[in-house]
């Protein structure tokens, strides 16, 4: 088939799993786009004609993302997308709550709210003596029921303090944080790392020991500048897709 | 020991498990912070008196480490840092390997390179019809003779085509497209995704079947917004941070 061999980089012989790899990259990001509204993928042959490529490298491919845990292929029915990701932005500074209000409801299980004397480095994060305490709050995070992130937050006593009384089931420790203090967060510095999970974060967010998972460190300052909440942040890579914006000159 | 009482989150009983992963979430951040300058963290002694736990939780906080490849722990040596992690900043687009030019030199090994017709979902980001031949470009990146990425670009033909010619061994896709163009680039939207690495991508960036990676797309435009530069990168878990700044009202 002529049409198939143009399709290809000209002039080079890539082996399946490459290949099977491309169409898995291509399909992977349209599923987190939303692309296919019905939740079916095309048909196979579709995708052998739209990929230009052959049955086998789409058949590894498909593997590939139901191994991922992204879709599931049922005989006689096709093959359906069952894991819709989310998409989060890096654009602003924003709750969870907040940037998902329009996609379902976050719920948080409170597992710890209280306070403790902080590990040296985090207390050298918050620009406080190691023998201040602050206040921890461990929250298991769900949207539409289902486990999205574990969130271990730190927060300097004078403005944790405060939030024990209120209700962090249901509220962003963001929107919590600049009601009950009347300051305004300013900026954040974030680090996003991919990990596998370990057996116990594994259980604690329903997911398969070793799955991927964002592990998100963020620190978070007061409009003055002053550090107030330090965030280690545990989300579920299946259910999530970070999005953001990059500039050339700045 | 009221000392380690006191600094436990008050009035909560809690399981060693989640003990150890709030140790090894703050360990993680130091290493990927470079806080351990010797590359050897503090004997288990001072680590259990600085987070105020258990030896057990210590060492099963040094465990997950263990098994995310982090560390080493030798008998009579101690625990060492075996993997370095290298920053990359989302606070302005720039290659890879402008981005870590003082880290390290990148080398490319340049897989394919040629012109190629798009699957009709490339096509469509790119904003050209599906039967308009691109370029495309397979590279594997390579940071102090170690994989780093695997990145797959599709670019807009006449943006790809001068660059064939180019010394893509040696120089960022950025770098080469504003010099053959003469145009400058301007914005480019980032999506980043956790998952594990499939069989064939593992071999290919040396990490073990089901490693955390991230898989991103980057979609880049010239500084006039025409999209041109569509790029899939797997990049490995365990050799790269991303750094980001967010803010709270823009």
């Amino acid at each position: 088939m002529p049409e198939n061999r143009s399709s290809r980089p000209e002039g080079t012989w890539r082996p399946r799993s490459d290949r099977a790899r491309q169409v898995a990259d291509v399909l992977r990001q349209q599923i987190a786009d939303g692309a296919f509204g019905s939740g079916m993928l095309p048909d196979e042959r579709v995708l052998v004609a739209e990929f230009a490529t052959t049955r086998n490298a789409v058949r590894d491919a498909l593997d590939v993302l139901r191994a991922e845990g992204l879709i599931v292929r049922r005989r006689g029915v096709g093959t359906q997308v069952v894991a819709r990701k989310y998409g989060h932005g890096l654009h602003r500074l924003s709750g969870l709550a907040e940037t998902l209000h329009e996609q379902g409801t976050v719920v948080n299980d409170v597992r710890v709210a209280a306070p403790m004397r902080p590990p040296a480095a985090v207390a050298a994060r918050l620009g406080i003596d190691p023998y201040t305490p602050v206040v921890y709050l461990e929250r298991l995070r769900l949207l539409g029921d289902r486990p999205l992130s574990l969130d271990m937050t730190y927060l300097a006593a004078d403005i944790g303090t405060p939030l024990l009384a209120e209700d962090l089931r249901h509220h962003d420790v963001f929107a919590l944080i600049e009601q009950t203090s009347g300051s305004r967060l300013g900026a954040a510095e974030l680090a996003i790392q991919a990990v596998n999970a370990d057996a116990r974060t594994a259980e604690v967010l329903e997911i398969d020991e070793g799955a991927a998972v964002f592990a998100v460190e963020r620190l978070t300052r007061l409009a003055c500048g002053r550090p107030v909440d330090l965030e280690m942040i545990r989300i579920r890579g299946d259910r999530l897709t970070l999005h953001g914006d990059l500039h050339r000159s700045r």
